[in-house]
């Protein structure tokens, strides 16, 4: 049997933990897949005397991150602390022009600074890899890179957030208002410590931004990801969805268009029926449509130490049996920088209002849509509030530049109240 | 960019034609994700006048494939041509002893002969891939033996019969019996031409045991999987079971229990709002619970040209990238003998049987079940037929053992017409 592949680890988490534990627990059958032992030499946390329910007095110890990601008794330095710059980046690049490989699940870092640090592996010999940064335990940046490699890929949709999905599920089937979902996620822990990361849709957009390189051979390019998160969803937009066979979900679509590269991250309508429609609570779940394969479809837990620590693990065993691949499966520098496009693909879409109780006003409204182009498949007036009454439109096919222009047109009318909801109903 | 990865094709079916046409099309593409070529020496076929829709006259042609196989001017020998044994077995035991790379899709030559061509492969360093024999286009052997390798695995699961699944889902939607369904896939082409390949769960067996094989480590055993076919399914079992919440599909399990490796392959009820309950028509689905990761689905075509050539190229452009792996995970000698043992884990069961219309014959039903230690969660004569009744039973949890002991009593009892339907209710 060869010599150990030795880990340095930075970051003692629950995911942190979880991969000491595997590589504790399961010396013999790694051993096995891989072809050499893989050991750990050393690690890395902020607090030395934490209990983290593991024993780690055979690692060394290092404070900080960056001596533990140069050391010599390394070859893989695994990175599971986050945060887009700081340590995390700083001894990512200490190792990567070390020679080091790199494990990591920083999905932040990688929408930030993805391209150098895929240009700094290469200009290093080294390894960058990060599936459990996307979609938990599923092993999909895999899937992607390899297992699809004959393809041109055409789509790639997810429901990567977790947090998200369980609020808008919880929202549907116990019948409670948004404010008291979130508040109720906030107490089980569910939410980051800013939650805008999850319900603004940041978190699920990191993870969109990755998996469009991967997909598409572009450049990561989170800036150009269309994000719109859940907080203005109603109980009323769940109810109604659901009475015309949809669910709502936070979802994220990457497709290249002839104009260029649509990514965008927002509640859509799906129907209740799809794969992606009978998604409950916290699981994630992808969709991959390539030339080829047609449509294949993951779905698993997009957290918890155990699948995440399983991503980790399936990276670093890529490595122990001398798997190198690019880290967004081409070379850095055949990665094409992409023409961002605003969403262009047409759609149906939803949308509520709500619209002041008085003679002409739907006149009003129904001709700011005709203006711009944008034609009504159905309406209905659902309910009776005091001086206004909700108003639910669903829409032909339109493109969201007409419906951004009909929006404007209904923001300069007097009897709409409020900037009307509008959510891409998504064929999937 | 270094030396390209040249392939010899034999069997120019719609797989092999798809793959041809996937390398001829996708030049640079495949070459900047591998980083080198990936060209096409050779090929072989039958048939050498026959049109395929794609052009071939820049390759050697061979009429014998193992010819092909051993070539000078070839890396990979991709098999495509089908068949346990003959031609496909020789020429891939020549290519593997010639020390070339081989990737096939042959699904029943890997569940017959597994075990002597990975230990062949390995004997001369070569490397032997089959993603394409499992579940079509989904790459699930790349998601169990690399995504997931930090797992020891629990249980796998799979619908991964197209035409079995087409045929059940088919028989719910239309209420079409079976045979006329049967009759209807016939003259669409869907069945093999010995049916029983099919309907009598022999190819979706080869699958399991190859799921099998990589999920536990273990040598394949193709012999070793309980096999049952869909042939005695009824219009009234499928109602039966809608009309309590499940669906039935043809269902494979392999886990590992204290007694050793169940593996059985037959139709079972699953609820109708799970994954696998959800699934309709060709498509297939593939279960994978590990003790990290908890549960994976996977769900994808299971064959057509595409998807299956997607399949066959994700295993092409791994080797093109050197990544070398043990056929089934871990080095052949490594690979387990099973226990086999019969199916062990207790489950809730639906009988259907028919009882003769006279007075004590329910009596004697209830008292050998109950003398089988068989206790009766639901009871219901559905309908009366001339002279017998059909009752359905579903019962509480219960072993295949005192399952058996309790069929074996109703064969001896008078009142019990024909041997009666028990299918597993399989939690999922």
């Amino acid at each position: 049997m060869s010599t150990p592949l030795r880990l340095g680890i930075a970051g003692l988490g629950t995911v942190g933990a979880g991969v000491v534990k595997i590589v504790r627990q399961k010396g013999n059958l790694l051993a096995d897949r891989a072809g050499c032992p893989v050991t750990i030499s050393a690690v890395s946390a902020r607090d030395k005397d934490k209990d983290r329910g593991v024993t780690l007095s055979q690692y060394a110890w290092e404070d900080a991150p960056v001596a533990l990601a140069t050391r010599d008794d390394i070859d893989v330095y695994v990175e599971l602390m986050g945060g887009a710059d700081g340590p995390a980046k700083a001894s990512v690049e200490a190792a990567l022009k070390a020679g080091k490989d790199v494990v990591t699940a920083n999905k932040a870092m990688l929408a930030h600074h993805g391209q150098m640090l895929a240009q700094l592996a290469e200009d290093h010999g080294a390894v960058l890899r990060f599936e459990a940064a996307v979609a938990g335990g599923i092993p999909v940046i895999k899937a992607l890179t390899e297992g699809l490699a004959g393809n041109d890929m055409d789509r790639v949709m997810g429901v990567m957030n977790g947090t998200c999905n369980y609020i808008l599920t919880r929202m549907q089937s116990a019948g409670l208002p948004y404010a008291e979902v979130f508040e109720e996620a906030n107490q089980l822990g569910y939410l980051e410590a800013d939650p805008t990361l999850d319900v603004g849709g940041i978190d699920a957009g990191h993870k969109l931004a990755l998996l469009a390189s991967v997909a598409f051979g572009t450049q990561v390019d989170f800036a150009a990801v269309e994000l719109e998160g859940i907080e203005r969803i109603t109980i009323d937009d769940i109810t109604q969805a659901a009475d015309m066979g949809y669910r709502i979900k936070l979802l994220g679509v990457a497709q290249m268009s002839g104009r260029g590269l649509e990514q965008r991250m927002s509640p859509c309508l799906v129907p209740a029926t799809s794969p992606l429609g009978q998604l409950e609570g916290g699981t994630n779940m992808v969709v991959l449509e390539g030339d080829q394969v047609e449509q294949v479809v993951l779905r698993g837990p997009g957290a918890g130490e155990g699948p995440t620590a399983s991503a980790v693990m399936g990276d670093v065993m890529d490595i122990a049996r001398g798997f190198r691949v690019s880290t967004f499966g081409v070379p850095a520098g055949s990665l094409s920088e992409t023409t961002p496009a605003k969403t262009a693909t047409p759609a149906p879409y939803y949308l509520r209002l709500s619209l002041e109780d008085k003679p002409g006003a739907l006149a009003k409204l129904a001709s700011v849509l005709g203006d711009a182009g944008v034609s009504i498949d159905r309406m209905r007036q659902y309910r009776h509030d005091a001086g206004a009454a909700p108003i639910l439109i669903v829409t032909h096919k339109t493109t969201r530049d007409a419906l951004d222009a009909a929006i404007t047109g209904m923001d300069r009318l007097d009897v709409v109240k409020d900037a009307p909801v509008a959510l891409r109903i998504e064929t999937v």
